[in-house]
């Protein structure tokens, strides 16, 4: 009489689908955090978990636990499977959300022809290379040739949003001029390069369906991108106040956004162009709004970035043998002709602009990182059967080096620093919670003590020039705060010794309280920039109450460093009502 | 040489998945905001989108339409499962968070004993009575008489934590000493009581599959429980800091929360209890822990209550026929037994421990709600075939009346009011942006004819008695605000009406300053409180700068009032490093 769905989960898939995901999500986010610390992007950890985990390395030597964990097929292989799909989507929303149109238009004509070069450039290039030597670019034997081509070029003009922010934010150039013409000309290019995808797309799924004709799908694909970025732009921003108006706050926000990008999504994929291109279509409209608060899309991309995308990152590399299907030729040709295709044009647009040299290498460099969007394309063309295993590694390393150097690049190009914050400078063997010393002159000696463990150098060369320091004047600042210092030609990088001292020792600080947090500050001779740098983050990180109290509640060094890496991370994306 | 899964989705798959995920996201949502302004909890509305959807309504008057949109079997049948799986999991997971361990240490002998007799009498006296009129109960013909019982009893004694605060902060009550009480009993009956539900469900399970022994899966599952809230507990208490100190924040503890949670739930699944059982218990201990930050526990909240638990809801009802299954004698038996047991056995718990007669019928009144977790537990009991379709229907029923009518009993018993904020009582209609009028008795006019339209009095009325009160002293406010206010007899109910004048009003505030936003704000004669209560609640909605200016730059009446919204929600949840 009654029934549930026919086919449902044993206890024993359960566990599987829970384990599977757990593991993937597990390691790729640990390897992810890694990357992040060594300077890389993320995405990079979250593919090698999944190649450690894979085929290439565990799955490859211990096949039976690769079937059990990760079965090809069953209740639990399908559910990670609509997981990945989910992720995927959700991945293309963020993706589109941080496309600003506004900024573009404030660009203006630089933008633009940045983009245009920046994209002419690889297409052709790209497509006329694949179509000139298509079995040395990896071109599976069934395949037609002009999808495949066409595919080449796109995947070396579409260039990676998420990871060129990253970077501008790293060295501090985000809301420069050359930041932000960077910003805007890769904005325009992803909304151009993944409508050229679209058109990969469907002539690839025409071309395995033989039926229909790709004209009346790239109309429809036209007319929706049309659509959306004009009345559903409008509607979606005429309709959040109402549902923000009307409905429990965030919430109904966070769901009205899900279902409007899960419906784009299910569009184009009947259309027949893949869902997640309706996603990122729907992602730039909705981010468009400003109605749309920035606790909301923080909540988006917190889940999607941590919860969803790694796992999805992670599936990629399961299946594939990294090893095996490393044909050097493809990767040294496909990363080349990359490097050069994107450099060389946005260089080019960028001096035509009017540019100088340097900063047009600069936006070339900035631009020529791919990251994340790469791969999610070359995925599709994998199992549309566009390409073989050996060009998808290709793609998929060739998205990674380019992402991982092109920070590099830039900071080499413009001499520019990269930002540091206190916290990135310190260790837990840095700390000192309640050292033991009453007064100052104990307290810098029993602070040179770390700080001549950490640094190898004499204690007693450290805490004289420190002393010396202090005696030309001491260096109490209000609030509790501290900044004995010195600088010292043995020196190779900078060194801190943060103490946090309960009861406070005299430092003849302006407002005449003593001081509990103190920060030992030694920097190189020849490095005096280095010296302000420090004293000026110092004096930043605990200039709000809060932190300071926070920091001195701490009854351990992690505690503490937990506090500054949580007093960074709330500097961003407060709500302002 | 390589595949990918060996089943995967093909586009119609993807397209029917991601389509059915959101209609069941977009219709559960949008009735649980209608029945959450009706003042009813939201799963409520959530169960009502999947009964409207599937067997009951459309999907038995359009068969056709069921088994495309939502096919019994096939990837896109099995990734809805998996989804709604996570959903649970990560529902309970939420639960689980909201069981703060020390209040009931604080709240003592008393919490102990009234969740003790809320727990025995339902649970011993559903136990027998399903034990005495199985066949009246519902019970299934081939399920075994002794786990069917306990399970009518373990489904009698769960509580509903959610429903409980969500009912306790509308009547004002979460922060009052019956409140606390309330609380902490209920978080001690759902750690109980979920201990039964897994001894239940190892009986089931081992019933079914008639290998090992159930005194095995308990002694384990009792050892998961101990070693969770111990050890795990303690664990993850230190390891939270050194994730928050060395990744980036709040991304690492989010992945950390969800890993720990995936592991506990295949842990408890491999033991032979239920998945989300571990759930719960690893939210106990993660929400124990002072380390796990207030926006952290938001972000999980959000995302699982509007993105995945309202799906879940949506697919209890969905292959159910609510009406062919409707037993009247088995809903009646089951509401009116729970009903009688727990408000019974939590007055007895409550008079013993000394609390007077009203307040301890009012703590037996708000302990009766149930919720959610009785559905999850039916649904269970469902699928391992221990109950029929009519049972589970009269729980669904049970547990959607008792959480509908336990908050006004307290209300009714406690004779309390509900809190009120301004944004409940006004309406599209209610503002007016940028009034004509120029001077102080004009705009009193326009906004008294406004107050006309509203109540259906007469506008030379309301003019008159505002009026009237400002000539014995101006109503200007500091901070550009104004309350012309006035009580009249033929009003029953309190009127409101906001302007917001871009030039400014006098109303000879004491700081000189022009009113922009002005409320008219009439109550009825008999009723003074209404009148300090709404003075009170503009004073505090519009205190910071922030809101006000906010307000100001709203051009269309819905626009303001998502201004309100949102500095309402902004009031909780701020986060302090």
């Amino acid at each position: 009489m009654w029934t549930l769905a026919a086919e449902t989960f044993t206890p024993q898939e359960i566990t599987i689908f829970l384990l599977s995901l757990l593991v993937l999500l597990g390691a790729s986010r640990i390897l992810g955090e890694v990357m992040r610390r060594w300077g890389q992007p993320a995405v990079l950890g979250e593919i090698l978990a999944g190649v450690i985990l894979g085929s290439t390395f565990l799955g490859g030597m211990f096949p039976q636990y690769m079937q059990v964990l990760f079965p090809a097929d069953g209740a639990a292989a399908l559910a990670l499977e609509g997981y990945a799909l989910l992720a995927v989507v959700l991945l293309l929303l963020v993706a589109g959300l941080e496309v600003d149109l506004s900024v573009v238009w404030r660009q203006g004509k630089a933008a633009i022809l940045i983009s245009m070069t920046g994209i002419i450039f690889p297409l052709t290039i790209g497509t006329a290379l694949a179509a000139a030597i298509p079995t040395w670019m990896g071109k599976e034997p069934q395949a037609d040739l002009l999808p495949f081509a066409l595919f080449v070029g796109v995947a070396m003009s579409i260039t990676a949003l998420p990871v060129i922010a990253r970077v501008l934010i790293d060295l501090n150039l985000l809301k420069s001029d050359i930041g932000m013409l960077i910003m805007s000309a890769a904005m325009v290019n992803d909304l151009l390069g993944w409508m050229g995808f679209a058109v990969v797309l469907a002539m690839m799924q025409l071309g395995v369906e033989q039926n229909g004709n790709v004209g009346m799908t790239l109309l429809m694909t036209l007319a929706f991108v049309v659509v959306m970025l004009s009345a559903g732009r409008w509607a979606i921003h005429h309709t959040l106040p109402s549902i923000q108006a009307h409905s429990a706050w965030p919430g109904g926000v966070l769901s009205f956004v899900i279902v409007v990008v899960l419906l784009a999504a299910a569009l184009t994929e009947t259309i027949g162009v893949h869902a997640i291109f309706g996603a990122f279509i729907a992602g730039v409209a909705i981010g468009d709004s400003s109605h749309l608060r920035q606790r909301t899309r923080d909540v988006i991309h917190q889940f999607v970035t941590n919860i969803f995308a790694p796992v999805f990152f992670a599936t990629i590399g399961l299946r594939i043998n990294f090893i095996d299907s490393f044909n050097p030729v493809t990767v040294l040709l496909v990363l080349a002709v990359a490097l050069v295709v994107k450099i060389g044009g946005c260089y080019l647009g960028a001096k035509w602009a009017g540019l100088s040299k340097r900063e047009s290498w600069a936006i070339g460099a900035g631009m020529s990182a791919r990251g994340a969007m790469e791969i999610v394309l070359g995925q599709l063309a994998l199992r549309a059967g566009l390409i073989g295993e050996e060009l998808f590694v290709a793609i998929v390393i060739m998205a990674l080096v380019t992402s991982m150097i092109s920070g590099p690049m830039m900071q080499k190009i413009l001499q520019s620093r990269q930002r540091r914050s206190l916290k990135d400078l310190l260790s837990e063997r840095s700390v000192i919670i309640n050292p033991k010393s009453e007064n100052l002159e104990d307290l810098i000696y029993e602070m040179s003590r770390r700080a001549a463990e950490l640094t190898n150098l004499n204690i007693n060369a450290i805490a004289l020039a420190v002393v010396d320091r202090e005696r030309i004047m001491h260096t109490g600042l209000p609030g509790g705060l501290a900044v004995p210092h010195a600088r010292l030609a043995a020196l190779t990088k900078p060194c801190i010794v943060l103490a946090l001292s309960k009861q406070g020792i005299d430092f003849d600080s302006p407002d005449g309280q003593p001081a509990r947090i103190v920060c030992l500050l030694l920097t190189a001779l020849d490095d005096p920039d280095s010296q302000i740098e420090m004293l000026s983050l110092f004096a930043q990180t605990f200039e709000r109450p809060a932190t300071r109290q926070a920091a001195l509640a701490a009854n351990k060094p992690t505690e503490l460093l937990a506090v500054l890496n949580l007093a960074q991370a709330g500097e961003g994306g407060t709500e302002n009502v």
